[in-house]
Parts: structure tokens; sequence; C-alpha cells
């Protein structure tokens, strides 16, 4: 319980210190305890996660839409909605978001989609993946409560992430990966000048590791976006809603199609939804959200059809190394919001994933991650399944980019030929 | 000539359906004389280089201001200053541009630079490099002149971009790469399924080829994008100026730092700030403009140097592949702009280039690639020389990004040490 006294004390000093915008406090998900604003991430009563509680707009739709319209080109238009302060454009940061919903005519094409077909292309944030947006909001409450260290357990695109953010905010980083990362992933984690520590086992073993960490002296100070700031970091994820439905000329999708690490980003990008339905910006009507894993780490999706409640945690074996959680944290959470949405949960095999990243780059021209050939080969085996409506409109996240995940293509991705800078050897390879 | 009589006939059905908005024909910038729009790029007279002449909006600066102002977050709010119609956001393309324009306050602190310092961040683009705003261009010619096929020479960046662009248009590509280039870059533009063909030689050796391949009629309906489509293509350079000003607030930097591979960015950019004069949207003021090359490929530093107005092809030899043009084709235009703003052409050794490299991802968070690392090596260097001025406003430009080049850092940016996953390894290891 060391950890939970240490953060009392901290909050005790800096309670009343605290600007984080619209956010009040921190209230148990499972039991509705508050809980001033803090860098603690479990209830102290029932041990249930902690979520950010808010004073959120009422009264002005249209005066908090003209605000948004008129502000950054970045997640900070939504600032708002945000646990970060009124000023946060004007620090230092990365400014991730405002990544393109792209609409997707050839794709749906080839996929039998008669509606409207989208993908949200966010491997346009500035290390390339949706992580931009969390880490964004984790760097604002590691600013707010004193932290000098911004660190967390990461399988690649986090690392690279905290790397950055920390090296523009000018703070100290210290990640944590397990061995055998893609080297886009490494390289990427390593070149922003913080420490970079491989752990020797998976994603999960890092992630305790960093648990003990917290508790530990050594790791007094520290920020761990995805562990004591994971209230805070996680609502940076509600930022892909707001802009999905933003770009939608503020409307609903009708279909979601979200992949599943931990599970965190699925349940904010229904949070956000729901946020923009309760401040008055989009109209209320269904949507359901379908959940993406990859076959050799499908915990959420082997709960999903087996009709359980709970997750059982599996040993990971994919090439989909940023999903590769065994243990998700918000699994649960997952197979409730996807049962009451009339979603499901999915998943594909690694032929089908990398099949799925070819076939979005030949038709859209987005080089995906594996993360997102997992999205997309399980919209299409859900559209194949009949069980996702191919008349509606439908959004496809792509999370990360293809440049870091480069082994899991190249055996498809090479040169046509190698000919000599000759009219007869082009020929000669029938290219001519 | 059988190139020139070929383009002649095409120029001649096609001449009065060609819409590029306000591009009204093609003049030599060496002789003056004007021919049709057309897929040409040699003046029939005088073999010089064509360059789109246009018939710019004049009389009102505030209402052109107002106009890009309420475009779209792209290039395209300056299509009333480039070669594409003015319907062009609604086509499937790309929609490059727009990137970020970074204050580099930590940065500037380590390089003493005391005025405002800024990063053009061109990785933020659709394939993470400044091709896409090129190629973009090169799609709408290539759309009005009736191509079927975009085809490129390229030292990498340029092939991904040519393959992601001709993937969301639904043109056919097929590009030519010298063999051995760098993973990233072989895979991505593979993957977007076009034909990528290697060349067994240098990227002067591709070049020449696809300059016989459009005379043959193997190449025929090919709109090599910075070959015969040139003219056009080489003016999405100039939307790097006009984003810098509009985020500097309509204002003219004092300073710009540019990378030099065949020239053409650097002088397009020169274009586009006169041009911006001219039209009225910003103020005329002095500005120098300083180019930059590795110490592996600087014909035109050394021929700046030595105060020749030609330059002398060289083989290249250096780890900035995107900048390995031994025979740069608009290095004579180059050597004029640096002489006539009071700028200068410098080049730095591959170590400086790594060292830039992970200098601006520690100070600023952004990964660059190899071209970024000869800017910003150049900028430090023109700094400790006393050529550029560190109490002025400088723009550094970053064209492409680390993720492509990541041999280039991987000795210097590897994970700080592996270990268990324990709290006792940890401390062992130095790091508790």
């Amino acid at each position: 319980m060391s950890v939970l006294s240490t953060h009392t004390q901290t909050t005790a000093s800096q309670a009343t210190a605290v600007d984080l915008g619209p956010a009040v406090a921190l209230s148990c998900r499972e039991c509705g305890e508050r809980f001033p604003l803090s860098p603690e991430f479990a209830c102290r009563s029932c041990f249930g996660p902690l979520v950010i509680a808010y004073e959120l707009p009422d009264g002005d739709p249209e005066a908090l839409r003209a605000r948004i319209e008129a502000g950054p080109q970045s997640i900070w238009r939504y600032a708002p909605l945000l646990p970060v302060p009124a000023t946060v454009a004007e620090r230092p940061n990365l400014n991730p978001g405002c990544t393109p919903l792209v609409r997707a005519d050839r794709l749906a094409a080839e996929l039998g989609v008669t509606g409207e077909l989208y993908v949200k292309d966010d491997s346009a944030n500035p290390t390339h993946s949706f992580k931009d947006r969390v880490v964004a909001c984790a760097v604002e409450a590691a600013r707010a409560f004193g932290f000098t260290t911004l660190s967390c357990s990461s399988t690649g695109n986090l690392a690279g992430a905290v790397g950055a953010a920390a090296a523009r905010a000018g703070l100290r980083s210290c990640v944590f990966i397990p061995e055998g990362l893609e080297q886009g992933k490494v390289v990427m984690a390593a070149v922003y000048g913080g420490e970079v520590v491989a752990i020797d086992g998976t994603y999960d073993d890092v992630n305790r590791f960093c648990s003990e960490l917290i508790g530990d002296p050594a790791g007094e100070g520290w920020g761990f976006v995805n562990v004591n700031l994971r209230p805070y970091y996680s609502e940076g994820s509600k930022t892909l809603a707001f802009e999905i439905c933003e770009k939608l000329g503020w409307r609903l999708p009708d279909q979601l199609v979200i992949p599943i690490a931990s599970g965190s980003q699925l349940t904010k990008i229904d949070k956000g939804l729901r946020e923009l339905v309760a401040v008055g910006l989009v109209e209320d009507r269904p949507y359901r959200i379908f959940g993406a894993q990859a076959t050799g780490c499908s915990p959420v999706a082997q709960a999903f059809r087996a009709g359980y409640d709970v997750v059982r945690p599996v040993r990971p074996d994919t090439i989909a190394k940023s999903l590769a959680i065994g243990n998700p944290a918000d699994g649960p959470y997952v197979l409730d919001i996807a049962r009451r949405t009339g979603g499901a949960v999915e998943d594909v095999s690694d032929e089908q994933i990398v099949d799925a990243i070819t076939l979005l780059a030949r038709t859209e021209g987005i080089f995906a991650e594996t993360a997102g050939g997992v999205t997309l080969g399980v919209t299409r085996e859900l559209i194949e399944a009949g069980t996702l409506d191919p008349s509606l409109t439908t959004v496809v996240l792509n999370t990360g980019d293809g440049l870091k995940t480069l082994d899991a293509v190249a055996p498809v991705a090479g040169p046509t030929a190698t000919i000599p800078p000759s009219l007869d050897a082009f020929r000669a390879a029938g290219l001519g």
C-alpha cells in the first residue's frame, strides 16, 4: 500500500494548485467514489479504475461548436472536453491530432461496402501513431503534478511517443519495452535521447515491473503515462471520436471498427461519442462499436464469442506486436460496449493482417502498421459474415504506421525486377 | 527528337481541353519562348527548362488572403497560385501539406540562436516526405493530359509518394529506383501495389534511363512526374514557401536553410516567396537562402565555394541517399539564388549528419531522415562560421522522416540496457 499512501501525500499538498481545465476530480468507475485530482489510478476503497470527472460546458452547444471550429488544428481544439488547462496550446508540445478522415471509395468498392466508408488515419500524428494523443494529455498531467521524468511500459509506439513528447517539453524520459520489438520502434524510442530499457519478457511482464517501480523509491517523481497518469492519459483517445464526428459534419457514424490492445482506446472513443451527445454537439442515435484483435492475441474476442464478462489472459504470439497485450486491463469494459451497442469483437490471422495492409495500401495509398491490418482485416471478416452492415456509414481506424512494422510486409513488398539501366533489359524483363 | 515531336502531337490535340487553373502556358526559363500547356519539359528552341506561366490573382490581396485562410488544411488552399484546377480538393488525392512550423526554442538555445528559430517539419506529410507536395501537383497534370501510368526516377522518397498517390487516384504506377536503397524506402515504394524497378546503377543512371524510356514506345502514355511532368510537379514545392509565410503571419522569414538534391525545391521555394510578394500577400523585404549538401555529394557547395556558375557532376558517396544526385539539374539556379540573396551553399560530413539528427530529436522531438540531418548540420556550421545571423528569424527544413533511414542512427539509438523484469536488476544496471 506504499504506492497509495505516497500518492495521497502528493495529492494533499497539490490539490489546490492543479489546473486541468474542466477536470474537477477523479471518480471510481466501479463504486463512484470521488477523489481530488492526483496521480492515482486505483480507487482507495474498491481498487476499481479511476476516471476523470468533469464540469463540462453546458447550455450553448452552438457557442461550443464555434469555439472548437475556431481552435487550433490539433487535439487542443477540444480542450473544453479534456483534462488540460485552457492555455495548453501555448506550451511546447507535439500538437497531435486533426489527422485525415479519408473517404475510402476504392476500398469500399473492393469490400462491397455501399455506404460511406472512412479510414481515420492516425499515422499522420507526429510520431505516426495515435499514442501522441494520449501522451500529450499525460504531459499536461505530469506538469500539473510536478513530475520531471516521463515514463511508460510500451509495445513500441508509446515509447516513441513518450520520448518525443518529453524531448519537446524539456522533460527527462525513461521508457520500458519488451525485448525483440521491431527495429523501427526501438530506434524511434531511443533517438530522442531518453533512457530506453528493454525487459527480457512480454509486455505484460514489462507492465507488472512498472507497477512495482511506482511503489519503489527509484520511481519517485516519475509520471508513468499509462500507469499513475492513466486516468489523464487515456482521455486523449476521446479526441479520435471528436475528430471523426466533426469531420462528418457533427454527426455520429453508424459503425466503428477499433483495434484492441489494452482496450482503453475503444472505451474512450465510446466515452467521447457519449460526451458529444451530452454537450449537444451531435444528435443522439444508435451506433455500433466493433473490436479487432489478432488471432495470436485474442483474449477479448474469445471472451466475446464465449459470452463471458471477463477476459482470460493469454500469452501473445502475433506479428501485431502493438496489440500484443495478453492481459488487457479494459477487456471487460470492451465486452460491455460491444454488446451494449450491438457490435462484436473478432480476430484475424497474421496472414489476413498482411493481406489487409496491402489491400489498404493499393486501394487508398495508406501504409498501415500491423494494427491497422488487424482492424481492416476484421472489418472485411465482419462484412463477409454479415455482422457489419455494408450500407451504413462506417469508420475504420488506422492507429499506426507501416514504416514501423516493415518486416511484416517485406516478403510481399520488394522490387518487381532488378535490371541494368537499358531499354533492352527493361523489355527482356517483360516490363516494356 | 522523337520525344519532342511525340509531345507536340499530344499538345495539339489537347491544348484546348486542359484546365490547370491559373496556369496558362509553358515558358522557357532561358529564352522566354512560350508554348501551350503540355507534357513537355524542354524548350523546343533552346532546350532550356520549361516553367509554368500564370495569370495570377491581382488587385485584391485581402480577398485572396481570406480565400486561402478559409480553404482546406492542405496545399490546395493555395490552388489560386498552383497549376491545378479550382476543384482539385474534391478529387481523390493525398491532400498533403499544412505540416507543422515548429517553434524550436530548445534547439535555438543549443545552437546559440537568439532570434526566432523554426523547423518546417515535412515528415508530417502522408508518405512522410515533402515529395507528396510535388507529386500531388503532378497527378493533376497527369489527369489533365490523360496519362494512366504515373512514373518517376527516385532516390526513394519520391517512389513511395508516387506509389501512394497513384493508388489513391486510381492510376497505375511504375517507379524506378537505384539498387541498394534503405529497406523502408523500398518497402514503401512497393507496398502500394505498383511496379518497382530497381536499376543497377546510381540515381543519375536511373534518371538517364527514364529520359530514354520517355522517347520509347514502352513509355507512351506514362507521366514521369519529375521528367515530362516536371514543370507542373516542381511547382508543388512553392507550397513550402506559402505555408511558412502564412504561419509566420504572412511575413517573409529572414533566412531559410534548404537541402539540395536536384536543387529544384530550393529554386521553387524562392519562386514561391517572390510570388507572394508579387500578389501582395507579404511585404517585400530581403531574405537569404542557404543550400545544404552532404560532403559525399556536394557538387553545388563545391561550385559555390569556387565561385563557379556551373556545377561539375560527382559520383555520390553519402548516407544521405535522398540527396545523392551527383548531377543536379537546377544546380546553376541554386548558385544564382544563394549569391543573389546573400546566402551560401555548404556541406557536412556523414558524422555531422548523424549528430544533427540526434540533436533535433533530443531538443524538439522531431526524428528527421538523413536529409534533415544535412540541413540542420549545415545550419549549425553556418552559425559557427558567422555566415548565418543567429539574431534573425530562421527557418530550417526537415524534408523527410527518420523511420526511412533507420540504419543511419541505429548505431547510436539502441536500448540503454536489457534486464529481467525485477527491481534488483534495475538497480544492478545502475538505473535505479
